[in-house]
């Protein structure tokens, strides 16, 4: 992450994924696993306690442990040390009892991106707010439909608002239904050292972090990383979706739409940029570009080198997917939509299909060659009307 | 898809995805089209048995389509026009009513991707019971575990197949998880053609077609494209760590697994090639490929060119997933395991953990410089053997 | 490659990298190795005319040698098996000789893509000469230039064609600039059956195929496969550029240019796609994602599935690398363009930039509000002419 | 960039390409320009001078810009406006004369790129250099070659790192061969402002900073950024190979090689894990995900969005490609090789290739089926060596 990033991506996003937020979900996972112990009596409670003390990030120096991490290929090892010496005594021997760095990093991965979907969500939610407005508003705003830029028939401005609608909500279906799960498994998944406390361990542990519980240790099974990153590409493709529709209707010719917030050129002093919407295209390519790292074998208990490319590649798609439902929800909740230029590039040839139909193809070409009458492109609106409908029954439908 | 597909993919799946399958399954759409909407009483019910008749692949050459789809850029235009010279008559002016290309393109994908979905699930269904016979089998079994494929704690290797079985499970429910739905919003997705029976006529398509019906047409709105290129993905990736775990654990100084039709050389006697695990991740490599293109954005409410690299995209996925998962399914059902060899790699150091868990790290230290005497491994397997069981029960829930 | 290969990839260029050209090409290589080796004296020259006889692509089947690669994971190996079968009698045991399946798959994906580079270049050429006359013709015709597609400041349609013409320039040249080396290295990359003639044989059977003779077998220093898939990738980039531009031009609302073969709509009969563009733009993104899979680590000696991936993925890239560049240089050579519409779309507005430079913001801004008078656009159009010259010259230069 | 950069990236690099070089290099740009237009006699030399003086980094504060650039799209708008504010009087008005903020942004990108490939450059020279030592000092050292991960025939330790020499040598040629060029187009590529100087002042600029003159500003033509993604892609893919081979040879059970720096496990006291190769691994994954942006079409005069995703992709491509060549050159400088488990670990079986070719595929099969007795294996290695030659030849030429 980097210049657009500090552009596009919102502040409280960058600070959820931020090294510092992987800190401190480190040290949550840690704490909650000596609690976790404690209650299943695998650890005293007393080391339970002590550890949990020290498990606060504003002890601990991210530069420091990533200095150290290049040693062993990890930030938790060194964390671990750390933690163990600011505990110090006999509870120190109870710091990261039974587990193993990727069991701290992965549990860190899924706080990390709970935080960041709560914040990509709230973003989502205001975008399928928005959408849904307008498609109610423009229910029966005549607009021309364009199919590869041409032309092509009519269609009101709601329907295509009905659009992105529909499918935020089906981004938004999508990341709602991801699962994020505690990790557990000590050194190779076996969890060994806890011994029969092991299942109890695991489910305590997943229950303290308001985690699921998983079937096993997933060191190598990385389904739920991939759909992840896969439900954040499909997210951040429908917002570049609609950036895209609203570049394409605010360009100078068409002015159909305009973002309210359109940016400034630096030397142009008639633009108005289209920003938002480019802003969440560019996140989207990203995202995309993130998530394709996301999928892939992972080789026996633990990857060598694939796993420690998901940190990275997680920590980008979570944020340029909130830089890009961000910007397209800024977009739609500011969307000016200028209903006369939509009514007045309506070209008269818009209702040549639907001549053909009514009289035949020959007609239709007659009129084409005599440059029309046309009938009136709004007098075929009700069918896309009904379907906007259809599209705010959903909506309501999925409410909370 | 070439060489390697000619080699993976087997030939029922080539097939079910060929040019063959998807001029079928538009004619399907028409067929499907033409009762819909004369149940609707939209078209003449002697239009839509005239058309009917005619929609048998046979009727038509692929090539030739091909050749003509190439001056409008897609291969609909040239079959409807084909299809209404065959059918002739006034009934001709019924064939494709009220649809477009895309409807009927789209739809044909849609049934393209049931058929060869299928067959990928049974391919899925097979290599989800091989592994859950494997985990059963070896639930008890010792073997090293390895991360980073360092040999790290002792697991069973019931444990690893146990993982496998897992994977699988997940990749199979998102796969069961993709809905397939119908395609038809005339030209620009309103169905103004069918006016007041838009709505019917699109329930009956779809209910002709045995295919969901969208709340609306999805032209533009590519979600549901996206998420089956993802969940093709994640299957194709399990295959390939599965693949690759195969792969690792048959190399000349392991020898702990074969594959029971392991591959000869063209030129080393010697040599037994892991050559399903091979092609598993050869063909999962491509399924990335291919999945990769099919998300992104599609402008207003046709893409110039996004829609159109969606038809080879999708037939790629499929038919490697398929390859994936055929070769994946091939290799667990015949997967040869070594148990002395297993027990013969476990090296003494195996418990070395363990050792530092219950006597300190400085006993183990001393251990590992002293070169032993270290505990057994075989005793530390109580809780691999219990993930073992938990994740057979999964497999058990998870039956039809 | 299925619906949209069929469609927009060039017959020719389908050939060129079908499964039976692959099979020329493989029979070729093992060809040249025995003649090679028979220069060599390794073999005896009897053996090689003989092997040379048998070597004929009409004496195999394809299906049924890929049904027999499926055991070992290729196809040369069943290949070979048949090549000795046909020759028979103590020429057999020389066919191969030495070599092994990587050496004749990899030699022959080398064969395959420099007819299908041929192909490819042949188009580009065909791009660039009808970009540059593009350039030259309308050197000086105004049109308004548009920065994310707000109209900007005016510029002249030969300089965007200019921009077209370099960037073409750029892509052959990184097309021109690939080696395609010969591939021989026996059964690891030793050629220890050769023996004290391995260098020579080497260098032979490059000079027979006419490739580029390696440093060292690559059997798993993959650099000039990814490279291969860059250059195919970047020259697919532009053609999209280009067709993103043409259909941006192209719109209803704009009219600037229109493609020669502007294809029809299946139902609407206003409908004039630019369809050339659309299929240069799908075929991009097909290149795209199979270039993305033609990178990657190959481990140790020979690769277990990354290998196996290249065939599909290179054949892929080649052929709608060639989809791509075909339609785009249709739409070049029959690009009509619309000086009038040009002319007519300039917003006044355009040169608001100017007046700020010359007379200040302040200035500008009063313009903006009053609605001008803004001066003549086309009074600041020369450096954009010069750059078109400088277009013109690197074109001239880098004529054969 | 997150956690993984912050433990494998030098700091050196991830300073190169961090938002304070960007803002260096911004200036920089700015400061050229000024100077370029008052050589050219196109802004007064006062005005040039007192630009140059508010051209410091120091005096600027990223997060304020990166703020304001929200609102607009890109950093450079607020930059200018900082610019001109902190440069006050008349000489306000010639700052960032003629130019727009993409000159700025890409020129930037540039010099961005310069320093970062200095860096990975070295880095590489590193690499290099190692792998020659290593291929020079076991030119004879007899091993195994493997094949789909079996033992195949035997060869050189010296063969199989003069392959990675020759890798890391072409390579290395790939991002020599790169040429990085100024942008200076103004609004939207004619440069009119400058008028009759526009020629004058783009090779000015050029020259002071020491950057390609370009024949056509490239504001849309994104060939250099792909080329330069891909050659970065192929780097981090050589240093990938070398990673994934180095941790399959150090495997428990071959232990051919061992990382002079092997991690430490948080948790087993017996591990020393291939961290620098992981890490190389991981980074080169990340590359790839990132280079993937770096292609494809931007539209007319300026993109929307697909530039603006530029930003963050190349940053993370320079700086993951750094990361994978500061790992695996720190791996082959220290790369132990334990000749003795070299030897011992090569299969009597290794020679049985050798036996077919010598007393043919018979004689072979009775040999295997009795167990041997089979020659030497070191006897065969006169062409592996002479290989190691014709590689150490290559480095030498391509020594400064």
């Amino acid at each position: 992450m980097s210049i657009l990033a500090s552009i596009a991506v919102p502040a409280e996003l960058r600070e959820a994924v931020s090294e510092q937020a992987w800190l401190e979900a480190m040290l949550d996972a840690e704490r909650a696993l000596a609690n976790a112990e404690s209650l299943a009596g695998a650890i005293p409670a007393a080391a339970a306690a002590a550890i949990a003390e020290q498990c606060r990030a504003e002890l601990y120096d991210w530069s420091e442990l990533a200095e150290q991490g290049r040693a062993v290929g990890n930030p938790a090892e060194p964390l671990v040390r750390a933690l163990r010496a600011a505990v110090g005594g006999e509870a120190a021997g109870y710091v990261h009892f039974g587990a193993t760095s990727q069991d701290i990093v992965d549990t860190a991965a899924m706080l990390v991106a709970r935080r960041a979907l709560e914040l990509v969500l709230g973003q989502l939610d205001g975008a399928v707010d928005a959408a849904a407005e307008l498609a109610r508003r423009h229910r029966s705003t005549p607009a021309a439909a364009r199919t590869l830029l041409q032309q092509a028939v009519p269609t009101t401005f709601g329907l295509r608002a009905a659009g992105w609608l529909v499918a935020l909500l089906e981004a938004r279906r999508g990341l709602r239904g991801i699962e994020l799960a505690a990790q557990l498994g000590g050194a190779a998944g076996t969890l060994a050292p806890l011994g029969d406390d092991a299942a109890e361990v695991l489910s305590l542990y997943a229950a303290e972090l308001d985690l699921a519980e998983p079937a096993l240790p997933w060191h190598a099974n990385r389904v739920r990383v991939a759909q992840l990153g896969g439900a954040l590409d499909v997210a951040a493709g429908v917002a570049a979706k609609i950036g895209l529709d609203v570049i394409l209707l605010s360009q100078t010719e068409l002015g159909e739409v305009a973002e309210a917030d359109g940016g400034a050129s630096s030397t142009m002093p008639q633009k108005r940029n289209p920003v938002g919407s480019t802003l969440a295209r560019a996140c989207a390519l990203l995202v995309h570009g993130h998530a394709s790292v996301l999928t892939g074998a992972h080789e026996l208990e633990r990857a060598a080198g694939a796993w420690h490319a998901e940190w990275d590649a997680l920590t980008g798609a979570l944020a340029y997917a909130g830089g890009a439902t961000a910007a397209i929800r800024g977009v739609l909740e500011g969307l000016e939509v200028d209903e006369e230029r939509l009514r007045a590039n309506m070209s008269d040839e818009l209702t040549a299909e639907q001549v053909a139909y009514e009289l035949g193809r020959e007609r239709a070409d007659e009129l084409l060659a005599a440059g029309g009458p046309f009938p009136d492109p709004t007098t075929y609106l009700g069918s896309a009307e009904a379907f906007v409908d259809r599209a705010l029954a959903l909506w309501e439908d999925e409410r909370d």
